[in-house]
């Protein structure tokens, strides 16, 4: 049932101290790992913790291996990027452990007709799969879910229970939606007619690429006429919304609670703090960081960190700052009218 | 299976210019309209790309016509709001497009006994109506959806797939909710008792009119002992929050990620801007417009836009700023003492 | 089918003036009440509207009963905490006039053979219920739910509609779960391996002590390799986001819309003002109460209540304010100019 060391090294890489026979069945922390279990160390912080740990095994970076090594005694695996190795070993082991879901079409679905499921695929119960819709290789649809017309899930790629996929949506090859996630409602178009709302019909798509995970309960609009884009490799957290005709570049990550609003052009390798809130029709470069609880108005050109909420203090403060804040205008005022004063009296001098 | 630009005309009025037996099938933007395909000039610096559009006709102001149309060769339809104008055609030439849902309960569905479902209605794959709940004449409810005992949905409102529309909620006609919203959950009512919480019941209802469209993932809590009321019109985006008892009037619109806390009394014609939040207990009159990223604490009782977000910067200017908006107190005592000392040195010349 | 106001008393205590054997079906809002029902005075601000309602019985405090026997001509229940008294009255009335959901499992819903269902639980059409759940007695799980594989809901908990609750999660005794919520989901782990992400499995839980209530399309992760904790007597309102690996204390309230990152530790009895939001790995004590829009980026170790939200004002005035904001060091570079110049000009004198 377990891994052998030597299995680990051959398909990660990384150079094994200890016995490649050791197997290993699961991952764990630091301080809770025990002797069938691997664990790493990717904080220097915490060698004293490694240094004692009954885990089988440790993945760690060369800079630490000396300073664990002197006492630990269990295996090591030195990596340059001991996270990224454990994320990748801890995938292996628990793939391992689990079954796969079966291939089949649980008998409680509403597959129609002319839909096309893979026969290695899973669709789970009362899940519906409306006419002409296609569900690739290998794809796990749990229950509950809706699959709209014409829509394609790629190979590989999981949907967990109640999510939502709409008419003619697109998703790549393993990619994960979570549950409850809506991609592809209606965005948020409406024409102004003599103070009414007008519906203006969302006819594009969302086009979602390779390695592309979404949140529970994240919602991604379809796009009015033309579509709405997600890279590759884009990882969206919960709770989140994206605007239609937004284009996020591959492999940026967005935090809980994010919000995107329409027809924004966001590069590839930003990462957005919780809450963060994008103003529509803004473009904002590669490589930007947006961080936690910060509204960005304008376009972002630069790439870097930008920032902006208000800093919390007790309530007390808080009431005495907002109300120096409210007044502004008049502090200005103040200095202004001692700068004449001062200029006066030296100028009298 | 096109329309003739004629019937659009007699249909939404505006003055055609060219042959009323074209025939358009489909909507599309400037820059991609094709030969069946009509389009729209709603922004007169896009003049340029509209006269050199390759649509069969467009839709257009006065003013923008005369520059439009001395190159563009397509039909025009003048309008003075094309944007409105554009969206019923579009509807139109949508609805054209597609087929109506099949009226009729899938064979999954779980429909009681006692709820009245009406023939013209569509009731999709898995959906669960329960004990005595109305759905009127050419109603749509798409797969997964629930509907609570004795809820109501009005004639020709649509909810999208996996929808939750709890007990006793009435939704008027031509009603639009979209996936994974909830109508009619409790509030969030508790009495403090010696540091517990002891739910208040929740048993009023949502009472929304016609013409209410509700985004993804939207919640809207059900009354405490009154109702929770949303007039006709009103336009709520996805991931929006409304809490238990609020009132919002006819035409007023919200962006995604709106929080209103409860017993919020909301006017009419009134705009919310992206995860703008409303504190509970609190009225809002008539055409009022927060900016996103607000939070209102107090009632707001003129007409006008409001705004109160902290200025997004670099991360090192925030840091400098944030600390200086810290100590706001000790540079008014600065200026204080500035303005006592300037002042002795006045008197004393 | 009403209840005896002596049955009350017998049931929840207080003081009766009036006859025990009146009886009230319902309760109702002080100025609405009729002759059935009975209402309640927690503000004394309502003792007017008190004094004239037409309730057969009102809860009210000693301190509130002698100005309102004055004129008030029904039976009143005496108590220290009147709204806390209310609420329990309240449930006990609403449940009398309700019928529970039947014992038994809907026709259309799947439930895995291994699966434990007591058979006085419900179980609405529709409902997932995977390998190895354990559903216990008297709980209700309503239409569309999903019960992951050995997934346990404790006694006389409540999951409404369209929940989704994942493989392994706990929750305890009198629980209510609203529509839409996830518990359970993969919290948002990922190791960046030059400039993309790698998946970190989820392995732990989402553990719900007794008394929790989680409102509608609420999100609560699971954990990495440790567990999400939400102790006893929670109370999380709709649209809130809690991260993997929290710990939520005892007894403490969220409002809509909270956002918590992975990782927090937070104490009891505190509480959360809407879409506060709260930075992964940081700690806060017991006790401590959050301003609604508050973004807390560090760990609060002393309780009391603690604010920071750009205050709000009109468009105009703001945008004069955010200038003066952005230009704070130069502010504060003038007063320094003025004080060495001042300095100077008292030393020359």
């Amino acid at each position: 049932m377990g891994t052998r060391l030597g299995e680990l090294v051959q398909r990660f890489g990384g150079q094994l101290e200890g016995d490649p026979d050791i197997e290993v069945t699961a991952i764990a922390a630091l301080d809770h790992a025990g002797a069938n279990e691997i664990s790493f160390l990717s904080n220097s912080k915490l060698r004293v913790l490694a240094a004692q740990s009954r885990a089988a095994a440790l993945i760690l970076s060369p800079l630490d291996d000396p300073a664990v090594a002197a006492t630990y005694e269990g295996a090591r695996i030195i990596s340059d990027n001991p996270y990224a190795y454990f994320a990748r070993a801890a995938q292996h082991l628990v793939s391992q452990a689990q079954a796969e879901p079966a291939p089949g079409i649980h008998p409680t679905a509403a597959v129609h007709e002319t839909a096309q499921v893979h026969p290695t695929a899973h669709i789970g119960a009362h899940v519906t799969v409306e006419a002409g819709a296609v569900i690739k290789a290998r794809a796990v649809i749990d229950g509950g879910c809706y699959i709209g017309p014409e829509a394609v899930v790629g190979e590989a790629t999981h949907f967990f229970a109640n999510v939502t996929f709409h008419a003619r949506c697109i998703i790549g090859e393993r990619g994960i939606i979570h549950s409850g996630a809506v991609i592809g409602g209606d965005g948020f178009g409406f024409a102004e007619d003599d103070g009414t709302y007008v519906k203006i019909p969302q006819i594009g798509r969302v086009v979602m690429g390779n390695d592309v995970d979404i949140g529970s309960n994240t919602t991604v609009d379809r796009g009015a006429l033309d579509d709405t884009v997600i890279e590759d490799g884009v990882k969206l957290d919960n709770q989140i919304q994206i605007g239609h005709n937004c284009h996020i570049g591959a492999h940026t990550a967005m935090a809980g609670c994010v919000g995107v609003a329409g027809s924004c052009k966001i590069g590839k390798h930003c990462t957005f703090g919780g809450a963060s809130m994008i103003n529509g029709h803004i473009e904002i470069v590669d490589n930007v960081h947006i961080t936690a609880g910060t509204l960005v108005p304008n376009s972002v050109t630069e790439p870097g960190r930008y920032t902006g909420f208000f800093p919390v203090t007790t309530n007390a403060e808080w009431e005495r700052i907002a109300a120096l804040v409210r007044n502004l205008s008049s502090m200005r005022e103040k200095i202004r009218a001692l700068e004449r004063t001062v200029k006066t009296l030296k100028e009298e001098k």
